[in-house]
């Protein structure tokens, strides 16, 4: 697609930003909280006023029930099954917005105003995740059917209301619907850039397997007096197993953990190390100073390529004012473990129930609970719409787009590829300090702006790429 | 003092004896729950009708108030100044009932029943704690009075309504008032036999220094799919730290722990071996079959004579159901120990202290709390009381009375050797299975009958030993 073709579109997108932004704000001004069931009419009317906005632009667009909150499907009247076909995925529904009174504005009130370094900010629940990042998408579209008529490529959208709680009912409505979402790939917009001047593209994610363990030690809870010294303490065997999952160099010790884990092909980590992310830059801000992974890796593995293992909550015996000399009757913690490629997560779950059990007392007892079990997505590096992609983001940004990995895990992502086949490309322009699911949720006005003329770029990008 | 002196009120106290146990009843049927301000009242109720009733038993009775719940302090007005002076002291206050659903009946509405394996029980919250057991006493010198008309010894009785709240009122109240107090020694029974057959008295208590720390790594809560690998986790700090605090033959490894703690006397420990107590004889009620204490020592000693190691609470992250994958920004334990004769608690406090703060990466932060820091005691077993005591004790029961230590904590007894300068002898009737603090809480009918007739030799033999 040459630049001519292209420029028309641009054009557009920034004469009718101010309507974008109009947009957007009637969307953020719903509240569509997928985890409060007092907001399930609001989740219905987001899912209407999303269906009715895509139906202008040339798309059959219905609002499907699903055994939660509905999705919308919607697919381009103008598809010619001659064309690349994408997938285009996104969600309606947000994060609840507790702790209420550390927001500085009421959060479906969308503005605009200064951050406090100058940019311009967009600041509302879901300013970020997802209503402006999947908005950048359909202003994107918007722009192209305004100025050439239609889409230049085949395109289905689906955006979902329950993302923020787990998609539980949506993957099973993909599963049903297979047929309604035939295509060449996925594109997802729910990623975050480099940084403010960086655009990215997440090539890879890290899996989650998340577990709970109960400690039980006595038939009851015991007074310390009597029975301290004698009866075994199941947070005593608690904090000794896991005290003993890091080593002091910071590496996981249960046996068999690093098996399959790769290193980083020497170019990519070379790469790496040249995007100059420090203990300061990274953890300063967060009142940290010395990285806590492997201590022979760089930081930048250690959060996004390297496995990890956090305790994510731990509880047990006597958590109220002041003191009781009770010895409790058992113990909990909740673990979880970022797993990469190469690692299986059910070996992984096996790997820490072994490492668990076998330093249990013999007249102790642990019980497990399987929270999450999600590998990890290793993307091809070497795909067409990843290639064509990254050459409109850089075209925009006029800084080349970076192949990052990420730390978190997208689930979706490992949904789309086992009940549709589809790999997907994972653009987005979220920044770190958007405080999603956090109160005062932004989206930098720019990344909205460029986010929007990014995707006018990577359509025609992708509509010129071959299949 | 000849048989033939304590016959009689020994008689007496057979033919009252449905007397005395309507007068327990009477105070069990006080709900004297100090903990809970809902209950003041009939704290002040239950001050008022104890005053009342050892009134009339030759007392300057009175209801003393202090900052808190108020006390009880009776003199007896034919104490001559010339006979052995004794203190007694006991508590009317009991602990909460909470979970209310556990108790087989109403906690205040107390009954005699069967116990499963035949045994007649007293049942309601504080049947042995402490109202039964300083009922023993009370219906003690009643008998005396009714049968000879008076006491054979100096006495003064001292009843706190805030035991089970730390007597934090009560200790200055104590001090404030010295003069009140003067005695030989004091009496307290509020402990228990060695089993239902074997009376015993307390010659040694454990100290009990209780620690909370707080670790605290980054400022903020953050994503563990962000930061997860790079940022320090608290919870793992935390059990790293605990984790270390025994070894794997349960020793605690913190640097001079066990500095001055001397080792028990060869024919001591050679008595207590005969004991007989067994990991299935105490620990298999409760479920547990394996001593996690020092594994060279005797079970006996672990509970009794050397110093522990107990975590009594952790909290940190997210603890509800489900997950989360949250780093946290702190993580916190309570932490005790049960110190014993020859460890100095600040010290003890200090060398925790210091073994958590080397353990701490740089970028953490260790807060602690300190909630208790009480010192062990270790009476004299020369000293003359005792041994009156306890062949008054052996001439009732019919069975060597026997001299043991007990793994709890009774600050009382140091605050009386530091205010009063008095010397205290424990003894008491309760037995491992009371229930004390628990729902179903019980005295065996035979340690309430026994009891009385115990105190009853008791005040003879005192009476009849040299001052």
């Amino acid at each position: 697609m040459s630049t001519s073709q292209l420029q028309p579109v641009l054009d557009r997108v920034d004469a009718d930003f101010d309507h974008s932004l109009e947009r957007l704000f009637a969307l953020l001004r719903i509240k569509s909280i997928s985890a409060d069931p007092a907001f399930a009419e609001d989740c219905k009317q987001a899912a209407a006023h999303l269906a009715a906005d895509i139906a202008t632009l040339g798309f059959n667009a219905e609002v499907r029930p699903t055994a939660g909150h509905p999705a919308i499907v919607a697919t381009a009247k103008g598809n010619t099954g001659a064309r690349p076909h994408v997938l285009f995925y996104g969600h309606y529904d947000v994060q609840p917005v507790d702790p209420l009174e550390l927001w500085n504005r009421p959060p479906f009130e969308p503005v605009v105003t200064k951050h406090a370094d100058g940019r311009d900010i967009i600041v509302a629940r879901g300013a970020q995740d997802d209503k402006g990042q999947l908005s950048t998408f359909i202003e994107a579209c918007r722009a192209w059917v305004h100025v050439t008529g239609s889409l230049p490529l085949d395109l289905t959208i689906v955006i979902e209301g329950e993302e923020e709680v787990g998609s539980k009912n949506f993957v099973p409505f993909l599963e049903q619907h297979k047929k309604d979402f035939a295509a060449d790939f996925a594109l997802v917009c729910d990623t975050g850039m480099w940084d403010p001047e960086t655009p990215a593209i997440t090539t890879s994610l890290r899996g989650l397997v998340y577990e709970e363990v109960k400690i039980t030690a006595a038939n009851r809870d015991l007074h310390s007096g009597i029975y301290g010294g004698g009866a075994q303490n199941p947070i005593r065997v608690l904090t000794k197993i896991l005290g003993a999952l890091h080593d002091d160099n910071g590496r996981i010790t249960i046996p068999g953990f690093y098996d399959g884990v790769k290193d980083l092909p020497a170019d990519i980590l070379a790469q790496w190390k040249k995007l100059g992310l420090t203990a300061a830059s990274f953890l300063g801000p967060i009142g940290l100073s010395i990285p806590a992974g492997e201590k022979n890796r760089e930081l930048i593995e250690q959060i996004t390529s390297r496995p990890t293992c956090d305790i994510n909550g731990i509880f047990g015996g006597y958590t109220g004012e002041g003191s009781k000399t009770v010895i409790a009757s058992h113990a909990s913690a909740k673990v979880s473990f970022r797993i990469v490629a190469g690692q299986d997560p059910r070996t992984i779950r096996d790997a820490f129930r072994a490492f668990v059990t076998a330093r249990l007392p013999a007249d102790c007892k642990a019980e497990f609970l399987d929270h999450s079990n999600a590998p990890a997505i290793a993307l091809d590096w070497n795909m067409k719409p990843l290639a064509a992609s990254r050459a409109a983001l850089t075209e925009e940004w006029g800084k080349e787009a970076l192949l990052i990995g990420s730390g978190a895990s997208i689930p979706i992502v490992a949904d789309f590829k086992r009940t549709l086949g589809l790999d997907t490309v994972l653009i987005g322009f979220g920044l770190d300090d958007d405080n999603i699911h956090s109160p005062n949720e932004k989206y930098d006005l720019k990344s909205f702006h460029k986010g929007i003329r990014s995707w006018v770029r990577i359509l025609g990008a992708l509509a010129a790429a071959k299949r």
